[in-house]
């Protein structure tokens, strides 16, 4: 059945208030699309879908719902109904949840809520944003090294571990300590009575709490895992991260570096969902600053009004020296950066890469160059002094801008920036600035 | 243990010929560590260690190696070798290497195969790259929907499925076509009579063998699935993709969009992969064709050349006047081009989106020409009129410069265009010009 005809359904079923038939149709639909159907309901018809939703779904869905209308729910429903929500809910979207709250009703939630569920919490909201332990999930399965693949499916059967967590089976010592791992495909091939120990995986693979989320996604990705331990200052097992989750902190860091690259201060909700102040607030800083360092272009522009002034192509000119430099140099840029997120490139590369970006300037310089200098000849019957003089500046500029490209990313990641930060705005304006300079130098030697 | 040490400890054993029990430190190591730790290695050892490697992960390692590398290996070792490797592959990885291979080569090597690997490693040559059926594996669990828990875990346990494979049980009819999945975590906790049929999921999502990567990637990121099942025309059922092969997708399609943004032809290979003159060809297209319009900047500023003699600050300005120009288009079409791949924004937003952005222009501009308003005055001693031109000039480029950069990624998502491609460079030429234009007008009106 595809979307539109979903919501028809869903439409005449609340239109007609078949809340029995309503109940039913919500059973057959994945939670993301429940959730994504709930968005353009109102207040009123939001809280009684929502009240309509069978219980062991409702908290999933509502871990899928757009934080302002989980605000809506939150003001409309009791604290008690919070409450069974939470208990219900996936540790880490739980703690996602509690985050979007303001701190007293944080409190008056958890008092609700059991002491055991708010010991985690409380744990889980000490952990630093964007951290291993902030993303983790405790619903994982541990067993211990002494079990067999009998003992291990039997409390799989008893517990009746939730899906996000059955896949891997962590052996875990009487000191918490995670030995090993065991993929459950592993155990159901084997006969029942192997020792769960013979059939770890030689390699143990696992992060830290204190981990940055960039570091977790780096290493899922590099082993293809479908989940990754994370273990604590003492290497005791505390939970796992799932490749779902890990599919968005990839997108997250993607879009962080889309943002710096573009020098917008990195927004922490979609487009539509921000307001109109933070919006221009998010783009205001790096505007002021390349505003204000381009003005050094326009001085140097300003201090050689005398060359300008003997003929008018070299005004004319600069748009397309300033223009170019600023591409190749944002070109060089967007590679290093995607490079060092990729693990393609790093620092000590620094030499290799120069080497290589000078070249692809020389290279790259000499055909615009030569596109030029023929441009001005014909099209614009300059002298051959003048235009030469253009297309050596051109020249130049485009190897020094894909020098300044390159440098740049590998330096910031090296004194602890971020590369994206480095990019492309602060370098147009940086090869701005000296491609003027070489222009007018080398200007000033050869006309005047 | 860590990966110098690792590194240190292979390194010793290479040399001194331990073979024996280089054998077994490789076991203990993860195929992508190995991998890695290949690179370093001269042609000669190269070999050495591949045929060390237990056989069943040699093919695991293989699949995990750098290109060039594979294609060393296989310059030295016999068409028999390459055989055996790739019937002992998953046949998305086999695909992967031989479509790196020349067409003869590939010929020489499906001779020696398998008739039926042969006709499935054909069908797969076949399909477009990039999509759903280009990426999928065949090695999957499928059940008759007429079994029980029992029957299906003693299929796993009997074929001994593989691990990409074995975690949702699909279940397809006498006809091939999928009528459902069963996450193999609901199979674990039921009594073993329970017929799967009881188990499925109420929403089955599936992709097609032609549908583009990009489309599985957002399904498989939208739904948290560890896996995605591939239909072809018919529905029937022809493969699954896993989660950790859409991580690459999700990277890979990152990386074109950075590209695109930055005037780029997307890359095939690493940087350091990339010859100097595909480096330098990747670069020219969009090079030329941004200084070819550049000209136009040029032109506009040649024709205005009496305005820009009345006071060196109208030309001095120029630069600040088209940095924030570029800057703020870039800001715009940013968050437009992240909206639309992360699906937060569509071509139907265009008016709201276009009202959003012209007033985050009047909020950033009014700032930042008051801010260059005081400037003149204070720091250039401009008088208040041409201190009054630039700065209004400043407010109706940064106004124009947002609606064109929101503007044209949405324009080019509706023709059908990649949105990425009418970034940043095209957007800096079309502002250059239009503020250009803009500033001269109004000088000559409030001036002249």
């Amino acid at each position: 059945m595809d979307w539109e005809k979903i919501q028809e359904t869903l439409d005449s079923l609340m239109e007609q208030k078949r809340h029995g038939q309503l109940r039913g149709a919500l059973m057959m639909i994945n939670p993301v699309d429940i959730a994504e159907y709930m968005k353009k309901l109102d207040r009123e018809n939001l809280l009684l879908l929502f009240r309509i939703l069978p219980k062991d779904i409702s908290a999933e869905v509502f871990s899928y719902m757009d934080s302002d209308q989980r605000e809506t729910l939150v003001e409309s429903i009791g604290d008690k109904e919070i409450t069974a929500l939470i208990n219900e809910m996936f540790v880490d979207d739980a703690v996602d949840f509690l985050e979007e709250l303001p701190a007293n009703a944080v409190k008056r939630v958890l008092q609700n809520t059991a002491p055991q569920t708010r010991a985690i919490i409380n744990q889980f909201l000490q952990y630093p944003e964007n951290s291993a332990g902030s993303l983790m999930t405790i619903e994982y399965c541990e067993f211990s090294p002494e079990m067999n693949v009998r003992d291990a499916l039997r409390t799989i059967k008893e517990t009746g571990v939730d899906k996000e967590t059955v896949y891997t089976l962590y052996l875990v010592d009487q000191r918490r300590k995670l030995v090993g791992t065991v993929p459950l495909h592993k155990a159901l091939v084997v006969p029942e009575d192997t020792p769960l120990i013979k059939l770890v995986d030689p390699s143990l693979i696992s992060v830290s709490t204190l981990d940055d989320q960039e570091v977790v996604a780096d290493t899922v990705r590099k082993y293809h895992m479908l989940s990754i331990p994370v273990v604590d200052g003492e290497g005791r097992m505390v939970g796992i991260i799932t490749s779902d989750d890990i599919m968005d902190v990839i997108e997250e860091e993607n879009t962080e570096d889309f943002e710096k690259m573009s020098g917008l201060a990195p927004a922490e909700e979609p487009y539509f969902k921000t307001g109109l102040f933070k919006l221009a607030g998010n783009r205001l800083p790096w505007l002021l600053i390349l505003m204000l360092t381009s003005i050094f272009s326009g001085a140097i522009i300003a201090r050689f009004e005398s060359v300008l002034a003997m003929n008018i192509l070299l005004s004319a000119s600069i748009p397309m020296l300033m223009d170019s430099g600023g591409n190749c140099g944002q070109q060089a840029s967007t590679l290093m950066i995607r490079g060092l997120a990729l693990g393609e490139v790093k620092f000590g590369d620094l030499t290799r890469v120069l080497w290589t970006e000078v070249r692809v300037g020389v290279l790259v310089g000499l055909v615009l160059s030569a596109v030029t200098f023929v441009r001005l000849l014909l099209l614009n019957q300059a002298a051959v002094d003048l235009a030469l003089v253009i297309s050596v500046s051109l020249l130049a500029t485009v190897i020094l801008a894909k020098g300044i490209g390159c440098t740049l990313p590998l330096l910031a990641q090296r004194i602890g920036l971020d590369p994206a930060l480095a990019a492309s705005p602060l370098i147009t304006t940086l090869v701005d600035a000296s491609s003027l300079l070489i222009y007018f130098s080398i200007a000033t030697e050869f006309i005047l």
